[in-house]
Order: C-alpha cells, then sequence, then structure tokens
C-alpha cells in the first residue's frame, strides 16, 4: 500500500516516517494489515535527514494542481499534516486560506479520483478551540479566534462531508500543542512551549513570551505519533458521520510546572529571559486549559504519564 | 447607502425588498438610520413580479469575478441569502459547493475591496444541525448530516473569520424552515413543509413525503424578514468574535398540527395525498425539532404566535 505524507519534512512528519518504516504495515480499507510498499512524503522543503526508502516531493502544496502530480492513483492513506502555523496564518491571512484551507479540498478532490477509498487523516489543533471554558469537552462548540483555528475547523467540516459523500474514509484528530517539539523555534505561537525546555536543556537560551501561570494542553511527539497511527488504524465504524473529529488527550501544565520540570531535569532555568508578547499571549491564552476526552479515550488514544516522562522522551529521543 | 442582496429574486428576498422599500432606512456603520438610496438584487433569474426602484442584475453567482461587477464599491450592506437549496446540493455535490461555499466566499472577499465596512447578514440554516439532540441550544455544537448543512455552517465560520479580520461587519442568524413560502414547489427538502398548507388553501392538490408525527421547527415569511432587518441594524457590540451566529426563534409544529390548522382554516385536508420519501425524511429528520434561542430573544428578536397565525398571515398576504 502507497501512503501520502503531506507536511512530511517537518518533525512531526519525519517522526511518522519512522514510525511507519518500523511498523511496516498499516490497516487496508477491509481492516487487514497490509505492507507499506510506498511513503510519499510531499512538503515546501526538504528534510536535513531524509529517510532511506521515502519518496520525497518538494512542492507547494498550495498550488494549483499539485495533488494530482504527488498523489498516485494508488495511494490507499493520507496524512495530511501541512499546515502554515499559527502566528504564520494570522500574519499573513492569504497564505493561510491558500493553504490550509485551499489545499485541504484540493487534497480531497484529489481523493475522490483515487482507485480505492483512501483512510484520511486529517491534523486539526485545540486552536480550533477559542470562546470557550478553559476545560472543553466533547461536546464544546468550536469558536475560534484565530485564522489558523478557522481554518481547521473548516478543515474537519470538509474531511467530514467528503466522508459522508464516501469521497474518503476521514478521520480528525485535534492535536494538543506538541512539546517537546525538536529542531529550532518555528512560527507557531505556542513554539515557546517547546522552546523553554528545549533551548536550556541544551545549555542555550530561551526566550519565555507569556506569563508562568498560562497552562497549555500538552502531547510529546511519541504520542502524537502513535495517536495518529491509531487513528488511521481504527475500523471505520468508529467514525461515524458527523462524529469524524476527536479531540486527543493530552496534559494539562504551566509554563511554571514545565519550568519546574526542566530543573528536576538538571536543566538550567536562568538560560530563560522573559519577554511578554501579547499576540502570543492572545492566540494561545485562547485555546483550552484542558480537555476531557472521553470519546477518544474509549477509543485508545492516550495522554502521556507526565511533564517529566516528556522531557525524559526528548532527552532520550533528540539527545541520546 | 447602497444594499446589496443575493438570491434578491426569491421569494424571502423580494419581502425583504419590499419591507426596505417601506422602511427606507437602514443603520449605517455609525449606528444612525440612513436613507437607502439603492438596492441591488442579484439573483439567476429575475423575479417575476420585479419591484419599482430596484436595481435587478441576472447573474450566476457561482461565475468567477461577478461580485466585482455586481457589488459597488460603495455598497454599505449586504444580505447575503442566495443558495442552493438542500435537496439540490444533496443532489448535485459540486453545484452546491461552488454556489453555497465558493460564491460566500468570493462575496466576503468582495467585502475586502469596499470603501467602508459593509454590515453583512448571512442567511445560514437550521440544516447546520444534524447529530444533535431533538431540541438544540445556544451552544449545541452543529455536525450536519447533508453538503447544503455543511456548506452554510463553513459559510459561517468564514463570514465570523472575515469580520474578525475586519473585512466585512458579519452576522449570522440560523432560519428554521420557512412556513408558508409561496409560489410553486422547490428543490428544498423542506419544501413540503409549506406545500401542505398553501396548496389545500388554493384547492390544489399537495403531496406529503413525510410522516405526520415529523416535527419541524418553522418561522413565517413576516418574522423572518424583521429578523433580517434586526440582525443588521443591530449594534455592532452585539455581534462579538465566535459568537456571531444565533439560532432564530421559531415554532415547533408536527406535520398533523400543520394539517389540524388547515382544517380550522377550512382547507380541504383530503387534498394531502401520502407519498413517502426517504431521503426527504432522511435529511429534514436530521434537523432539529425546536431550539431554545436565549441569545437571539435576549437581542429581541421573536417567534410566530401560533400556527394558525402563520396561516392568517399566508391569507392575508398572499391570497388578499
Amino acid at each position: 500500500m502507497k501512503v501520502v505524507i503531506t507536511g512530511g519534512a517537518g518533525f512531526l512528519g519525519q517522526k511518522l516516517i519512522a514510525a511507519l518504516q518500523e511498523r511496516g504495515v498499516l490497516a487496508a480499507p477491509d481492516d487487514t494489515s497490509v505492507s507499506i510498499s510506498e511513503i510519499i512524503c510531499v512538503d515546501r522543503t526538504m528534510p536535513d535527514n531524509a529517510c532511506e526508502g521515502v519518496t520525497y516531493v518538494e512542492a507547494d502544496i498550495g498550488s494549483e494542481g499539485v495533488f494530482d502530480e504527488v498523489v498516485p492513483g494508488d495511494a490507499s492513506s493520507i496524512f495530511h499534516l501541512a499546515a502554515v502555523v499559527s502566528a504564520e496564518a494570522e500574519a499573513d491571512f492569504d497564505l493561510g486560506m491558500r493553504v490550509n484551507l485551499d489545499a485541504t479540498r484540493a487534497l480531497l478532490e484529489r481523493c475522490r479520483g483515487l482507485a480505492a477509498l483512501p483512510r484520511f487523516v486529517f491534523a486539526s489543533s485545540v486552536a480550533a478551540f477559542g470562546v470557550a471554558p478553559p476545560i472543553v469537552d466533547d461536546d464544546t462548540p468550536v469558536r475560534p479566534l484565530n485564522s489558523y483555528g478557522v481554518e481547521k475547523v473548516i478543515g474537519e467540516y470538509l474531511v467530514g462531508e467528503y466522508a459522508r459523500r464516501g469521497f474518503v474514509d476521514g478521520r480528525t484528530v485535534r492535536l494538543p500543542t506538541i512539546v517537546i517539539r525538536p529542531g529550532a523555534p518555528n512560527k507557531a505561537a505556542s513554539s515557546f512551549a517547546s522552546s523553554i525546555l528545549r533551548e536550556p536543556l541544551q545549555g542555550m537560551n530561551a526566550v519565555c513570551p507569556v506569563s508562568e501561570d498560562l497552562a497549555v494542553w500538552i502531547k510529546s511527539p511519541r504520542s502524537v505519533v502513535a495517536d495518529l497511527v491509531l487513528a488511521h488504524d481504527l475500523e471505520a465504524e468508529n467514525w461515524p458521520d458527523g462524529l469524524r473529529v476527536l479531540n486527543l488527550p493530552g496534559l494539562t501544565v504551566t509554563v511554571a510546572e514545565m519550568i519546574a520540570a526542566l530543573e528536576r531535569a538538571g536543566g538550567d532555568t536562568s538560560l530563560i529571559s522573559w519577554e511578554p508578547d501579547p499576540a502570543i499571549e492572545a492566540i494561545v491564552g485562547s485555546w483550552p486549559q484542558g480537555m476531557t476526552t472521553d470519546r477518544a479515550n474509549a477509543l485508545g488514544f492516550t495522554a502521556d504519564e507526565s511533564i517529566d516522562a516528556v522531557v525524559r522522551q526528548f532527552l532520550d529521543d533528540e539527545l541520546g
């Protein structure tokens, strides 16, 4: 079976690819396990460390007709991770609409032309929530207050509708903020949540733009990858029409709790400087501080054990 | 001030035009009452009885660039009523997406180029709800189960986002099923709800495709028009970001209750024949049977008094 991963050159895409290669199989439409014959990674740039055996395609997914070229007619599975991230989509409205909305629709349109009904896993986000109670649940209405969140929500509805019409087997998961994201800071408004741990753990300076009592709903890279694979492999009956979106389990941690964990792991907390950024605080502060995720829990999705386990995972996976 | 009405040749558009002409004024951005200088009606066909003093433009709103031509640069108010209706959007997915989604976005894009921030009233629908309790409230998540509903919901998010970004002053109202709609049956799945009253009141045959215990959430044409004007004229502070969508008040009536009202009004109920249509029952049966509309009530939106008053209104307004 052929698997297409958009945004596959990003850190999450690369970790997903590694997990799929280690696994070697994914569920086919009839729910049997089938060997992965090809992984096609589509992204606007190539990764620094390309994985062997992966087909990399460098392309702007927002450009016309790109998916006709990069998604083979016999593709069985799509992981749609590519996005213009939150602060970038807020800064450039048209770019966000083109990549986060138009490209999602174009990919779904391409899937209508595939030989067999593909499983389509869409990575949405906690940013779907804006006007909401601090702790949301499976039935909290999504009222986003940033462009990225709006575009993700519209993507959720498109995936759901293309699924209901029988064009894809669609499954959407709303990802918590991923901590600790490896690599350099990016334009996600939540970039600091990784940075204030990742940089000091390597003896480097970090900037915290929000107050220390801000609570963030987080999930580690390993946990996110496991949930993406589970979202793909669950039998179709678990994704009924109208309920094809799941809030994923996570951990609520405040900035202060992250810094305490950094200290327990031997990191130098004095490397963090505080430079309040009201724009960042406004975006991340509008996201939920936590979720009750009964539906996802019942289906086997899981959260990390603790912020200390999240820090240990980074030390093991990234710093050897 | 110039007012643009899409779908303005439809029965609702014509009634809105008549109400605006009688009123003569609408609220300007500074909330003062300003005289209406021009009403521009955009639709794919022209109405049978054109209103004097209205500029009619015959155009397919789904075609590229149409709004650059028909929306003048100094337009102050937009009422976006045009849509491919529910059963038609279900039968022709691409047509529904093009008109209900792409044209809504194109109209919003056109509004970015206007001289002043226009008030933008968007007519959404009870069809936004699918997987939901029988009686929904202001915080029930929208999980539509038909293409029309999905396209309307995406339109709601687009209007909200374009408003949040400062491109329009957006206000969305979810219309109940309009009863009694004058004219001939149309391709709305709910067309029967008017037909079983309208035709017998004129001595004509009608077909009922659903069971008599099906409950429908309805609102009369006069009540809908009044609410559209109120949605436009309310001060902007009543439409905060994330909460720019209101469920409108209505009446819950079963098919049996409609037929009883028909009989009380002297209509011949034997003119109704029963021809069950599972496709219609599935679409309309997935819509809420009622709503608690606390937010709209608090803002002054109102429901009809009774199904008998709804029937009387039709007799007065349409049959003289």
